[in-house]
């Protein structure tokens, strides 16, 4: 019977600790929050959630069609402009989903016969816009510069550099500048995923591309998310103008997709806005996830030193961690719990997000819940 | 230089008339829409754009995760439940967009080895779906069970056929029934597209799969949009639990993207329970969409017989259908323009959406434009 193979997957799921069911959280949780993307503590600002508000009324509740239709407003027009000024470059392109720029970006960039070359450690959506590419894909080893030049060597046509630059799981950065190097040597098109840099890294938080020197570079696309330190949903692509008009004309996932619906348009203006107003939040998202670090590593965890907001705890073994997580859940924590087929290297992890507006005490406590309830 | 090839490309497009500009529109526009998917006239309704404001006040402006982490909230499971019984299917679950509810459905029920049967006019995000999954396709002539029969007797394992309910392009209905049991002839599983059937076909809008005896059926998964006629952003997988509970373990648009924001959910819910009110407003839609064509083969164009909200009208080439559209547009009139590569055959149309909320007087209207216009 069609779907009937599912059951014995299900079954597999289970029985190896890896099946995964949701658990819908109430709008005021009880829990000590180090499981989200709030890095800036916006998701429930009530400038931010007001812009969400206001937005809805004023511009309806949905953006009615494709960006190339009815679904372009004034205000997606605005927060393009804001969000490419911020960091520092010369266009933006807002699309409904992180995952859906990097869709965009990466098929869009790499016309047939190039070569795209990834970082092994890439998010899902680059490796999936990677494999929707008319192109052939190298992947090359974690964070290796030198591994991108040699596979750069292998091809005469254009290519495409694809990376992160903060890896989701382990928290640590790319070698950017270096790679940003080894793509002009080679006359290669760069590619970063700033989803967990922007608002983060850089001065005031305009990412990692901007803190590496790379803003406006007319070889350099960054793709960024609403989602996270802009408390919002969406994301973007920031780039050359001949990039983003390009991707108004040829990227599938902008052409045939709503546009992104206002209200979650207004709130990453809104947060955007807030964020050049207090540019401290960068900086002290990432002092919070180093003094998490520290306590951690104090207790002899093998917490993995952050580069941005993620603080990874690696764990025995998928069920150890599941059970990590839930002990600290009861204990009134809420951290994330990464296991096969999130991790790329099958070891499974606490993650710990630092936010720009936890306390002391609560940074405190955190710490203490993860050390008392190692397995 | 990287992307130095891009301004060729775009030489071309301004040369050959394809090339597109984004034409931000302001909050409220003079102009009369045909050309939103807003097939109930929701997205500005008071009651829906309210509640997408409540949602994000007292959710928040973001999920602030994947829904496996902190992204699902009781709200999304609220819609989740009541989108699910509304459509008659055992469960449901929500994404950031109709596109990554395809992509997701497409990729995760085609295990390893499958078989995808897909239509020559299937929407570009089941294209990209068959192109991720794991299995080799099959491209069939557009709404020909037959040729979906054959294909499935060339293969022996697992296999799903795919298809839009309503076509995008030219608003005609696939053979569901055909397609379903040929389907079940040969065990394979059958995902449709409902993005332009819900809210439009079946009784007081519940789809085509209903309208077809089809919603339930453990074979049967139906994806469908929250940006259509429901007002809002996202999409909907709907079907057996076992699926739905095997999309949470599987499919990487769920599981790498953050949750819907709060205010969309919030909005789609509320859409759904004033479609629930007001059942009334499908068959509306059906209704006018029936008299623009009417009025529109009075005049002897090219429309497509409408078998749900949209009608479809053929321009003799890209840079008429452009000035047409145009034309239209400055006697007030705001009609869909669709050129290669947005069309399968390669034949622009000017495309018109019927909306529930259309008066007599502005339906009389809309035609008169349209005809007046004429290249």
């Amino acid at each position: 019977m069609a779907f009937g193979w599912i059951d014995e997957r299900t079954e597999l799921r289970r029985r190896s600790g890896l099946l995964r069911t949701l658990r819908p959280r109430p709008a005021r949780s009880p829990l000590l929050d180090l499981a989200s993307n709030d890095y800036l503590g916006l998701a429930r600002h009530p400038e931010i959630t007001g812009a969400a508000a206001r937005s809805a009324r004023h511009w309806g509740a949905g953006a009615t069609g494709s960006r190339l239709v009815t679904g372009s407003t004034e205000l997606h027009a605005e927060l393009e402009r804001e969000l490419a000024a911020f960091c520092g470059f010369e266009a933006a392109l807002v699309f409904s989903s992180g995952y859906a720029a990097n869709l965009a970006a990466v098929t869009a960039l790499a016309p047939h016969g190039s070569l795209l070359v990834s970082d092994a450690g890439n998010h899902a959506s680059l490796i999936d816009g990677c494999r929707l590419a008319r192109g052939t894909t190298q992947v090359v080893p974690h964070a290796d510069p030198e591994a991108v030049r040699k596979a750069l060597g292998t091809h005469d046509g254009p290519a495409l550099v694809v990376s992160d630059t903060v890896f989701s799981v382990d928290g640590d950065a790319a070698p950017l500048s270096a790679l940003a190097a080894v793509c002009r040597e080679r006359g290669a098109g760069l590619v970063v995923d700033d989803a967990h840099g922007l608002g983060v890294l850089g001065a005031g938080g305009r990412g990692a591309a901007h803190a590496a020197g790379l803003a406006g570079a007319a070889d350099v696309v960054v793709t960024v998310t609403l989602s996270k330190s802009l408390g919002s949903q969406g994301g973007a692509v920031l780039g050359p103008a001949r990039v983003i008009g390009h991707l108004v004309n040829a990227a599938r996932t902008f052409i045939f997709d709503t546009g992104l619906a206002p209200a979650a348009a207004g709130a990453a203006l809104a947060a955007l806005r807030l964020l050049r107003r207090e540019p401290e939040r960068a900086a002290r998202a990432r002092a919070v996830a180093a003094e998490l670090y520290t306590g951690l590593t104090a207790a002899g965890l093998a917490a993995a030193g952050p580069d941005a907001a993620v603080v990874s705890v690696r764990a025995p073994s998928p069920e150890l961690a599941v059970r990590w997580a839930a002990d600290c859940r009861t204990a009134g924590l809420a951290v994330g719990c990464f296991r096969p087929p999130s991790v790329p290297d099958g070891i499974s992890r606490l993650r710990l997000t630092a936010r720009a507006d936890l306390t002391e005490a609560q940074i405190g406590r955190a710490v203490r819940t993860v050390r008392a309830t190692r397995p």
